[in-house]
Protein backbone atom coordinates (compact mmCIF):
# COMPACT_ATOMS: atom_id res chain seq x y z
CA UNK A 1 0.00 0.00 0.00
CA UNK A 2 1.61 3.42 -0.87
CA UNK A 3 1.90 4.46 2.69
CA UNK A 4 4.43 5.95 4.28
CA UNK A 5 4.86 5.34 8.02
CA UNK A 6 7.88 6.26 10.67
CA UNK A 7 11.08 5.68 11.52
CA UNK A 8 10.96 2.83 13.85
CA UNK A 9 11.25 4.57 16.67
CA UNK A 10 9.48 8.06 15.77
CA UNK A 11 6.52 8.26 17.45
CA UNK A 12 3.86 10.23 14.90
CA UNK A 13 -0.19 11.86 15.09
CA UNK A 14 -1.96 12.78 12.00
CA UNK A 15 -4.78 14.52 13.66
CA UNK A 16 -7.65 16.89 13.01
CA UNK A 17 -9.70 19.39 15.05
CA UNK A 18 -13.28 20.79 13.90
CA UNK A 19 -14.42 24.02 15.92
CA UNK A 20 -17.90 23.54 14.65
CA UNK A 21 -18.25 27.69 14.32
CA UNK A 22 -18.20 29.84 11.47
CA UNK A 23 -15.15 31.30 12.60
CA UNK A 24 -13.15 27.63 12.65
CA UNK A 25 -10.28 29.26 10.43
CA UNK A 26 -9.39 31.42 13.05
CA UNK A 27 -9.47 29.05 16.05
CA UNK A 28 -7.60 26.81 14.80
CA UNK A 29 -4.85 29.39 12.79
CA UNK A 30 -4.69 30.66 16.14
CA UNK A 31 -4.16 27.59 18.21
CA UNK A 32 -1.43 26.02 15.78
CA UNK A 33 0.39 29.78 16.01
CA UNK A 34 0.27 29.71 19.28
CA UNK A 35 1.65 25.86 20.57
CA UNK A 36 4.92 25.35 21.22
CA UNK A 37 5.88 22.71 18.22
CA UNK A 38 9.89 23.71 19.06
CA UNK A 39 10.31 19.82 19.74
CA UNK A 40 8.86 18.40 16.73
CA UNK A 41 8.28 18.01 13.15
CA UNK A 42 4.80 19.64 11.95
CA UNK A 43 3.12 19.82 8.59
CA UNK A 44 -0.23 20.58 8.24
CA UNK A 45 -2.39 19.96 4.80
CA UNK A 46 -6.38 20.40 4.22
CA UNK A 47 -7.51 17.18 5.73
CA UNK A 48 -4.79 16.73 8.73
CA UNK A 49 -1.80 18.10 10.54
CA UNK A 50 0.97 15.40 10.91
CA UNK A 51 3.56 16.14 14.08
CA UNK A 52 6.57 13.46 14.84
CA UNK A 53 8.81 13.49 17.71
CA UNK A 54 9.13 11.81 20.99
CA UNK A 55 5.75 10.26 22.53
CA UNK A 56 5.71 12.97 25.21
CA UNK A 57 6.37 15.83 22.94
CA UNK A 58 3.62 14.61 20.43
CA UNK A 59 0.66 14.44 23.28
CA UNK A 60 1.90 17.69 24.24
CA UNK A 61 1.72 19.10 21.33
CA UNK A 62 -1.90 17.35 20.20
CA UNK A 63 -3.17 17.89 23.58
CA UNK A 64 -2.52 21.82 23.37
CA UNK A 65 -4.07 22.43 20.52
CA UNK A 66 -7.16 21.09 21.34
CA UNK A 67 -7.14 22.44 24.29
CA UNK A 68 -6.88 25.99 23.47
CA UNK A 69 -9.49 25.93 21.18
CA UNK A 70 -11.93 23.90 23.50
CA UNK A 71 -11.24 25.88 26.46
CA UNK A 72 -12.81 29.03 25.00
CA UNK A 73 -16.70 27.19 24.92
CA UNK A 74 -17.13 26.75 21.53
CA UNK A 75 -17.84 22.75 20.57
CA UNK A 76 -14.94 21.56 19.01
CA UNK A 77 -14.59 18.05 17.99
CA UNK A 78 -10.80 16.02 17.69
CA UNK A 79 -9.75 13.37 15.64
CA UNK A 80 -6.16 11.63 15.81
CA UNK A 81 -4.15 8.49 15.10
CA UNK A 82 -1.03 7.90 16.85
CA UNK A 83 1.32 5.79 15.68
CA UNK A 84 4.90 4.41 16.51
CA UNK A 85 6.72 1.61 14.88
CA UNK A 86 5.72 1.44 10.97
CA UNK A 87 7.15 -0.55 9.42
CA UNK A 88 6.90 1.04 6.53
CA UNK A 89 9.94 3.77 7.25
CA UNK A 90 10.05 6.92 5.69
CA UNK A 91 13.09 9.23 6.01
CA UNK A 92 13.46 12.14 7.80
CA UNK A 93 10.50 14.17 8.39
CA UNK A 94 11.60 14.54 12.35
CA UNK A 95 13.02 17.23 14.70
CA UNK A 96 16.62 16.78 14.54
CA UNK A 97 17.55 19.67 17.48
CA UNK A 98 17.71 19.71 21.10
CA UNK A 99 15.04 18.05 22.57
CA UNK A 100 13.19 19.98 25.48
CA UNK A 101 10.74 19.78 28.15
CA UNK A 102 7.10 19.61 26.78
CA UNK A 103 6.63 23.09 26.78
CA UNK A 104 2.33 23.51 26.25
CA UNK A 105 1.18 24.21 29.77
CA UNK A 106 -2.35 24.49 30.10
CA UNK A 107 -2.57 21.86 33.00
CA UNK A 108 -3.94 23.78 35.23
CA UNK A 109 -7.08 24.48 32.66
CA UNK A 110 -10.45 22.65 33.42
CA UNK A 111 -12.36 20.89 30.65
CA UNK A 112 -14.62 18.04 30.26
CA UNK A 113 -14.71 15.80 27.64
CA UNK A 114 -16.04 13.01 25.78
CA UNK A 115 -13.98 10.52 24.29
CA UNK A 116 -13.58 7.13 22.46
CA UNK A 117 -10.33 5.59 21.74
CA UNK A 118 -9.37 2.06 20.14
CA UNK A 119 -5.55 0.58 20.67
CA UNK A 120 -4.61 -1.57 17.63
CA UNK A 121 -1.29 -3.27 19.30
CA UNK A 122 -0.25 -4.63 15.73
CA UNK A 123 3.68 -6.11 16.66
CA UNK A 124 3.29 -8.70 19.57
CA UNK A 125 4.36 -7.85 22.92
CA UNK A 126 2.46 -8.87 26.16
CA UNK A 127 -0.23 -6.04 26.46
CA UNK A 128 -3.44 -6.71 27.80
CA UNK A 129 -2.52 -6.64 31.00
CA UNK A 130 -0.82 -3.12 30.41
CA UNK A 131 -3.92 -2.03 28.97
CA UNK A 132 -5.88 -3.20 32.53
CA UNK A 133 -3.74 -1.45 34.42
CA UNK A 134 -4.02 1.82 32.67
CA UNK A 135 -7.05 1.60 32.59
CA UNK A 136 -8.08 1.28 35.97
CA UNK A 137 -5.21 3.98 36.34
CA UNK A 138 -7.44 6.41 34.40
CA UNK A 139 -10.69 5.30 36.82
CA UNK A 140 -8.83 5.99 39.69
CA UNK A 141 -8.32 9.63 38.29
CA UNK A 142 -12.05 9.91 37.86
CA UNK A 143 -12.76 9.56 34.47
CA UNK A 144 -15.85 7.34 33.47
CA UNK A 145 -14.65 4.03 31.38
CA UNK A 146 -17.48 2.22 29.57
CA UNK A 147 -17.24 -0.41 26.56
CA UNK A 148 -19.10 0.71 23.10
CA UNK A 149 -18.81 -0.81 19.33
CA UNK A 150 -15.41 -0.34 18.52
CA UNK A 151 -14.01 1.33 21.23
CA UNK A 152 -13.48 2.22 24.64
CA UNK A 153 -15.02 5.57 26.18
CA UNK A 154 -14.04 7.98 28.64
CA UNK A 155 -15.24 10.96 30.28
CA UNK A 156 -13.76 13.35 32.23
CA UNK A 157 -11.11 16.13 32.34
CA UNK A 158 -9.38 16.62 29.23
CA UNK A 159 -5.98 17.06 30.55
CA UNK A 160 -6.27 13.51 32.55
CA UNK A 161 -7.52 11.42 29.84
CA UNK A 162 -4.79 12.95 27.50
CA UNK A 163 -2.37 11.86 30.07
CA UNK A 164 -4.00 8.64 30.47
CA UNK A 165 -4.32 7.91 26.80
CA UNK A 166 -0.59 9.14 26.43
CA UNK A 167 0.22 6.12 29.51
CA UNK A 168 -2.09 3.33 27.58
CA UNK A 169 -0.18 4.09 24.24
CA UNK A 170 3.43 3.82 25.63
CA UNK A 171 3.05 1.21 27.86
CA UNK A 172 2.09 -0.95 25.37
CA UNK A 173 4.96 0.13 23.47
CA UNK A 174 7.26 -0.81 26.14
CA UNK A 175 5.42 -4.01 26.49
CA UNK A 176 6.98 -5.53 22.84
CA UNK A 177 4.48 -4.44 20.74
CA UNK A 178 6.31 -3.04 17.23
CA UNK A 179 4.41 -1.18 15.43
CA UNK A 180 0.88 0.26 17.52
CA UNK A 181 -1.41 2.88 16.48
CA UNK A 182 -4.25 3.81 18.67
CA UNK A 183 -7.16 6.30 17.64
CA UNK A 184 -8.66 8.96 19.57
CA UNK A 185 -11.74 10.87 18.76
CA UNK A 186 -13.20 13.31 21.67
CA UNK A 187 -15.76 15.91 21.74
CA UNK A 188 -15.85 19.43 23.88
CA UNK A 189 -18.76 21.32 24.51
CA UNK A 190 -21.22 19.36 22.87
CA UNK A 191 -24.21 20.88 23.40
CA UNK A 192 -26.38 17.90 24.25
CA UNK A 193 -23.93 17.45 26.91
CA UNK A 194 -23.49 20.61 28.40
CA UNK A 195 -25.63 20.16 31.29
CA UNK A 196 -23.94 17.98 33.06
CA UNK A 197 -20.37 19.33 32.71
CA UNK A 198 -19.08 21.39 36.19
CA UNK B 1 -9.63 -4.03 26.94
CA UNK B 2 -13.03 -2.98 27.33
CA UNK B 3 -14.08 -2.51 23.93
CA UNK B 4 -16.66 -4.11 22.19
CA UNK B 5 -16.62 -5.07 18.78
CA UNK B 6 -19.39 -7.01 16.69
CA UNK B 7 -20.70 -10.75 15.59
CA UNK B 8 -17.87 -11.84 13.55
CA UNK B 9 -19.09 -10.91 10.25
CA UNK B 10 -21.20 -7.76 10.81
CA UNK B 11 -19.22 -4.84 9.37
CA UNK B 12 -19.67 -1.32 11.48
CA UNK B 13 -18.57 2.13 11.43
CA UNK B 14 -18.18 4.35 14.65
CA UNK B 15 -18.19 8.01 12.82
CA UNK B 16 -18.72 11.77 13.09
CA UNK B 17 -19.07 14.48 10.39
CA UNK B 18 -17.97 17.99 11.17
CA UNK B 19 -19.67 20.83 9.53
CA UNK B 20 -17.37 24.38 10.75
CA UNK B 21 -20.43 26.53 11.04
CA UNK B 22 -22.95 27.85 13.93
CA UNK B 23 -25.40 25.82 12.49
CA UNK B 24 -23.51 22.48 13.10
CA UNK B 25 -26.58 21.18 14.85
CA UNK B 26 -29.15 21.80 12.10
CA UNK B 27 -26.79 20.14 9.55
CA UNK B 28 -26.29 17.28 11.62
CA UNK B 29 -29.92 16.16 12.45
CA UNK B 30 -31.58 17.35 9.14
CA UNK B 31 -28.35 14.83 7.24
CA UNK B 32 -28.87 12.19 10.07
CA UNK B 33 -33.38 12.30 9.92
CA UNK B 34 -33.33 12.36 5.84
CA UNK B 35 -31.08 9.37 5.28
CA UNK B 36 -32.47 5.95 4.90
CA UNK B 37 -31.29 3.65 8.18
CA UNK B 38 -33.17 1.05 7.40
CA UNK B 39 -31.20 -1.24 6.43
CA UNK B 40 -28.73 -0.63 9.44
CA UNK B 41 -28.74 -0.51 13.36
CA UNK B 42 -27.20 2.74 14.32
CA UNK B 43 -26.92 4.53 17.53
CA UNK B 44 -25.71 8.10 18.20
CA UNK B 45 -24.16 9.45 21.11
CA UNK B 46 -22.33 13.05 22.02
CA UNK B 47 -18.64 11.44 20.76
CA UNK B 48 -19.93 9.41 17.79
CA UNK B 49 -22.63 7.86 15.69
CA UNK B 50 -22.65 4.06 15.13
CA UNK B 51 -23.77 2.00 12.55
CA UNK B 52 -23.99 -1.70 11.61
CA UNK B 53 -24.91 -3.82 9.18
CA UNK B 54 -23.82 -5.30 5.77
CA UNK B 55 -20.76 -3.82 4.30
CA UNK B 56 -22.98 -2.22 1.60
CA UNK B 57 -25.13 -0.58 3.54
CA UNK B 58 -22.82 0.31 6.19
CA UNK B 59 -20.58 2.79 3.34
CA UNK B 60 -24.09 4.06 1.60
CA UNK B 61 -25.52 5.62 5.03
CA UNK B 62 -22.15 6.60 6.10
CA UNK B 63 -21.40 8.57 2.60
CA UNK B 64 -25.43 10.16 2.30
CA UNK B 65 -24.75 11.55 5.94
CA UNK B 66 -21.17 13.30 4.87
CA UNK B 67 -22.29 14.19 0.96
CA UNK B 68 -25.75 15.76 2.30
CA UNK B 69 -24.03 18.05 4.19
CA UNK B 70 -20.82 18.02 1.91
CA UNK B 71 -22.96 19.18 -1.21
CA UNK B 72 -24.42 22.70 0.91
CA UNK B 73 -21.01 23.93 0.55
CA UNK B 74 -20.42 24.32 4.04
CA UNK B 75 -16.84 23.69 5.10
CA UNK B 76 -17.36 19.48 6.58
CA UNK B 77 -14.76 17.05 7.70
CA UNK B 78 -15.70 13.17 8.00
CA UNK B 79 -13.82 10.57 10.36
CA UNK B 80 -15.03 7.04 10.49
CA UNK B 81 -13.60 4.01 11.50
CA UNK B 82 -14.90 0.42 9.65
CA UNK B 83 -14.31 -2.48 11.15
CA UNK B 84 -15.17 -5.99 10.65
CA UNK B 85 -14.61 -9.10 12.31
CA UNK B 86 -13.51 -7.42 15.27
CA UNK B 87 -12.71 -10.83 17.91
CA UNK B 88 -14.34 -9.62 21.14
CA UNK B 89 -17.78 -10.33 20.28
CA UNK B 90 -20.96 -8.90 21.54
CA UNK B 91 -24.36 -9.69 21.09
CA UNK B 92 -27.40 -8.04 18.98
CA UNK B 93 -26.87 -4.88 17.98
CA UNK B 94 -27.79 -5.29 14.82
CA UNK B 95 -30.51 -5.39 12.08
CA UNK B 96 -32.66 -8.58 11.67
CA UNK B 97 -35.45 -7.62 8.87
CA UNK B 98 -35.44 -7.38 5.20
CA UNK B 99 -32.43 -6.12 3.84
CA UNK B 100 -33.01 -4.55 0.78
CA UNK B 101 -30.41 -2.86 -1.49
CA UNK B 102 -29.07 0.59 -0.38
CA UNK B 103 -31.30 3.38 -0.93
CA UNK B 104 -29.49 6.35 -0.44
CA UNK B 105 -28.76 7.24 -3.91
CA UNK B 106 -27.28 11.04 -4.41
CA UNK B 107 -24.76 9.52 -6.93
CA UNK B 108 -25.29 12.37 -9.35
CA UNK B 109 -24.10 14.75 -6.98
CA UNK B 110 -20.51 15.66 -7.91
CA UNK B 111 -18.82 16.80 -5.19
CA UNK B 112 -14.65 17.00 -4.78
CA UNK B 113 -13.22 15.74 -1.63
CA UNK B 114 -9.46 15.26 0.18
CA UNK B 115 -9.38 12.32 1.86
CA UNK B 116 -6.79 10.01 4.11
CA UNK B 117 -7.56 6.26 4.73
CA UNK B 118 -5.28 3.78 6.51
CA UNK B 119 -5.97 0.44 6.35
CA UNK B 120 -4.97 -2.30 9.36
CA UNK B 121 -5.47 -6.03 8.21
CA UNK B 122 -4.76 -7.79 11.69
CA UNK B 123 -6.01 -11.02 11.13
CA UNK B 124 -4.07 -12.58 8.41
CA UNK B 125 -4.86 -12.90 4.68
CA UNK B 126 -2.95 -12.31 1.36
CA UNK B 127 -4.19 -8.47 0.82
CA UNK B 128 -0.95 -6.61 -0.28
CA UNK B 129 -1.94 -7.66 -3.93
CA UNK B 130 -5.82 -6.91 -3.45
CA UNK B 131 -4.65 -3.19 -2.19
CA UNK B 132 -2.28 -2.65 -4.97
CA UNK B 133 -5.43 -3.78 -7.55
CA UNK B 134 -7.78 -1.17 -5.88
CA UNK B 135 -5.91 1.58 -5.35
CA UNK B 136 -5.24 1.42 -9.27
CA UNK B 137 -8.69 0.92 -9.62
CA UNK B 138 -8.98 4.28 -7.88
CA UNK B 139 -6.51 6.04 -10.17
CA UNK B 140 -8.24 4.86 -13.07
CA UNK B 141 -11.41 6.59 -11.71
CA UNK B 142 -9.23 9.56 -11.84
CA UNK B 143 -8.64 9.91 -7.86
CA UNK B 144 -5.10 11.18 -7.45
CA UNK B 145 -3.16 9.27 -4.97
CA UNK B 146 0.06 10.15 -3.01
CA UNK B 147 1.48 8.81 -0.07
CA UNK B 148 1.84 10.46 3.18
CA UNK B 149 2.71 9.94 6.75
CA UNK B 150 0.47 7.34 8.35
CA UNK B 151 -1.72 7.47 5.24
CA UNK B 152 -2.41 6.97 1.53
CA UNK B 153 -4.07 10.35 0.66
CA UNK B 154 -7.12 10.47 -1.93
CA UNK B 155 -8.26 13.39 -3.89
CA UNK B 156 -11.25 13.37 -6.13
CA UNK B 157 -14.98 12.96 -6.18
CA UNK B 158 -16.57 12.03 -3.09
CA UNK B 159 -19.19 9.16 -4.76
CA UNK B 160 -15.94 7.98 -6.61
CA UNK B 161 -13.88 8.05 -3.04
CA UNK B 162 -16.16 6.25 -1.39
CA UNK B 163 -17.01 3.73 -3.59
CA UNK B 164 -12.98 2.77 -3.74
CA UNK B 165 -12.72 3.10 0.50
CA UNK B 166 -15.85 0.06 0.19
CA UNK B 167 -13.70 -2.07 -2.40
CA UNK B 168 -11.16 -1.96 -0.37
CA UNK B 169 -12.58 -2.43 2.36
CA UNK B 170 -14.90 -5.99 0.97
CA UNK B 171 -11.47 -7.07 -0.86
CA UNK B 172 -9.53 -6.99 1.48
CA UNK B 173 -11.80 -9.24 4.24
CA UNK B 174 -12.45 -11.06 0.66
CA UNK B 175 -8.51 -11.63 0.92
CA UNK B 176 -8.57 -13.76 4.35
CA UNK B 177 -7.94 -11.24 6.97
CA UNK B 178 -10.28 -12.37 9.75
CA UNK B 179 -10.42 -9.16 11.92
CA UNK B 180 -10.10 -5.61 9.10
CA UNK B 181 -10.52 -2.13 10.30
CA UNK B 182 -10.12 1.11 8.07
CA UNK B 183 -9.59 4.66 9.35
CA UNK B 184 -10.88 7.54 6.95
CA UNK B 185 -10.54 11.19 7.13
CA UNK B 186 -12.33 13.32 4.58
CA UNK B 187 -12.24 17.09 3.81
CA UNK B 188 -14.83 18.86 1.56
CA UNK B 189 -15.31 22.88 0.68
CA UNK B 190 -12.35 24.04 3.02
CA UNK B 191 -10.83 26.91 1.93
CA UNK B 192 -7.43 25.94 1.26
CA UNK B 193 -8.92 23.78 -1.63
CA UNK B 194 -11.21 25.96 -3.05
CA UNK B 195 -9.71 27.80 -6.13
CA UNK B 196 -8.69 24.07 -7.33
CA UNK B 197 -12.12 22.30 -7.39
CA UNK B 198 -14.38 22.25 -10.41
CA1 LIG C 1 -23.54 32.00 11.41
Amino acid sequence: MSQQCGNSRIAGCSFSVHPMTDQFVEYIKGSLKETDTSNVWMDTDEVTTTVRGEIEHVFDVTRAVFLRIAKTGVHTAFNATYSIGCPGDSAGDQYTGDIGEPANGLHEVKQHTSAKFSLYPMGGGDYMEVIYREIDRMKEKGIDVSAVHYATKLSGDVNDTFHGLEDVFRETERSGSSHTVMTVTMSANSPSQKEEQS
